[in-house]
Parts: C-alpha cells; sequence; structure tokens
C-alpha cells in the first residue's frame, strides 16, 4: 500500500482539498466502536474557523456514532483505494469493522478520538459546530480543528462521484492566477 | 462559442453533475437587474425533492438578488469558459453588465426570472426552499425545480477550484458499477 510522508496542514487551507469535491471517507469512534463511511455530499462553509457541511444520512451507521461522540474525521482517499472506498460504502459497520475487512490502518488523531486511516493522502480532524440542521436536512456543520496532508503529490489524484457506480478522477492542473484580483487569491 | 443541444433532464439526477464538485456560474435577476457570480462551495442535500446547500457571500452583489428575488440558476462551465468564469469572478455586478462584458447569452428560464447563461452545458433553475441559515453561514438551501443539460457530452469537461487561481478539469471516467449493492445504484 503506498506509504505518504505527512505534516501538519493550515485548517484555514483545506478548501484546496474539498472545494474539488472529492469523494472522502469519515472515520469515527464512540465509546470502543469505531466506522468509517464513504461521504460525496459535503461543502466548504468558512475559513476562519475552518468549517465545512456534510449530508449524513442518519440510516448510516456512522450518523449515530458521530452525533454521540460529536467528532469525526475527514479523509481523503487517492484512486489507489477506489475499490476500497466502493467496497466501504456498499457494507454497514453493524455487521463488520471496516478497519479490519478493508485492511486499513487507524493511526491515533491528535484533537479529536476518531482514527485517522493512514492510507489516505489527507486527514482533516473534525468537531461538531452546530448541529440544529441535523433533525430537518441530516446536515452536519462540522469545525476542522486539525489537519494533517501528504507532502507529496501536491495535489491528489482524487475520485468524484457522479452516481449509478460511477466515477470522475481528477484531472490536469491548470492556473488562472494572474487573471486573479490580489484580494481575491 | 461551443454550442450545445440541450433537453430536459430530471432534477432528482442533478447529483451527476454537482456531487462531483465544479465551479458553477449562478445567474439571478431582482427586478430588471441581472447578475452572475462564480460558486465553488456547494453540495447536493437531497434527491427528492432536489435539494442543494449553497454557500454565498453576503458581500457578494449577487447575494441581494438571490435573496430578494428568491431565485437563481446555476449554470454549469466547461473548460472552454474557464477564462470567464474567472473573470467573472474577478468583477463586480454593481459596476458592470456582465451579460454584456463577456458577451454571454441570457436564455429565458422555465420556472424562473434569472436567465439561464446558453453558453452552460447544463441550467438547473432553483427557488429558495430554506433561509433559515442565511444570516449565520449565508447558506442558502436551494429546490432544483427545472433541468436542462446537453445531450452530449455525456459529462461535461468541468473545472474545480483549489484556491489561489489553481483549477482541477475533469479527468478521466471509471466505473464500479459491478461492485455496488443494487440498493446503492
Amino acid at each position: 500500500m503506498k506509504k505518504y510522508n505527512k505534516k501538519d496542514f493550515p485548517v484555514s487551507e483545506i478548501r484546496r482539498f474539498l472545494e474539488p469535491g472529492p469523494i472522502v471517507l469519515v472515520s469515527s469512534k464512540y465509546k470502543e466502536e469505531t466506522n468509517i463511511m464513504t461521504m460525496g455530499w459535503h461543502t466548504v462553509l468558512e475559513f476562519t474557523p475552518s468549517l465545512i457541511g456534510c449530508m449524513i444520512t442518519s440510516a448510516n451507521h456512522s450518523f449515530n456514532l458521530i452525533k454521540k461522540s460529536k467528532e469525526c474525521v475527514i479523509n481523503i482517499p487517492e484512486l489507489h483505494l477506489a475499490e476500497t472506498v466502493v467496497g466501504i460504502g456498499n457494507c454497514s459497520g453493524r455487521d463488520v469493522d471496516k478497519f479490519d475487512k478493508f485492511g486499513l490502518t487507524a493511526e491515533d488523531a491528535t484533537m479529536v478520538k476518531a482514527p485517522l486511516i493512514a492510507e489516505c493522502y489527507a486527514h482533516f480532524e473534525c468537531k461538531i459546530h452546530d448541529a440544529k440542521m441535523l433533525n430537518k436536512y441530516n446536515f452536519f456543520i462540522f469545525e476542522v480543528v486539525k489537519a494533517h496532508a501528504a507532502v507529496s503529490p501536491k495535489y491528489p489524484e482524487t475520485i468524484h462521484y457522479r452516481g449509478e457506480g460511477h466515477f470522475m478522477v481528477s484531472g490536469k492542473a491548470v492556473s488562472y492566477r494572474n487573471k486573479f484580483l490580489p484580494q481575491n487569491l
């Protein structure tokens, strides 16, 4: 399995990885139970505090672990984990230990009890910031309290879900930096 | 400029285009004034009704047009419009008519007064579904009430923002459909 050299990443800059819209793996822990789910419905909401909004169906086993523990970790998988990502999304933590089933490594996080998934490119440790939209929309607002990202490559080769089993893989990088107003960079 | 043959698209299936996380153009109209903004902070929230959540900074001129009219159109631009997308994000509708400045064609929508941007690949006509998160998070929840998409190509060549002037272009398509449980497709 691919190994990464990771370092701390500024929480105010995680939009670099989340705004392009990748499928992510959400790890959680409540008491002694851990779980992992795949998630595609998320958005950046604010730079500072570093807020992200995530829709997590209440039928998901992870929903209650996150709601009760008030924490989770959002992990960014690369293409080499695509089959694992799909497998995780097609079984339930009610029935299996997903770290065990998929041979993933749970590493200790810094600020939360939920584990990092070592095989992923980046990790965002999250605490619930606002749960008011949970009842109506299953929408969590998390604050990212700590971030870790691989030093290389600069950008991960992410997978982006289109529904019906189909994905898009992140493609070429283009820059229009010279067309931006300085205050918009 | 590229021309598309478009047809109605099911509103419950727009995740095909939005879940991968592209930069979109939001067109709006209040009374006689129209505007366009670029937006990267959005997420799908529900299939039926077709709900999407969008963070739009209140400093944006479009914020008030959308808030007052309670409507907008979300348009999906392809890579060939990238410079236009960046240009739109780096000027204000307070100062210029963006349709005029960027040579874009405003077409009548079906269910809202905000115009479609004809040069885009797809259009999602939106009405505000819930404005309760506006004051605290500038977060609109829209219902997509009508969708139009190009017949071809099947998937648009979208651009995805990473911040600091840098974008990712949508890459290759991969399918793991045979790894999904039928109920998850």
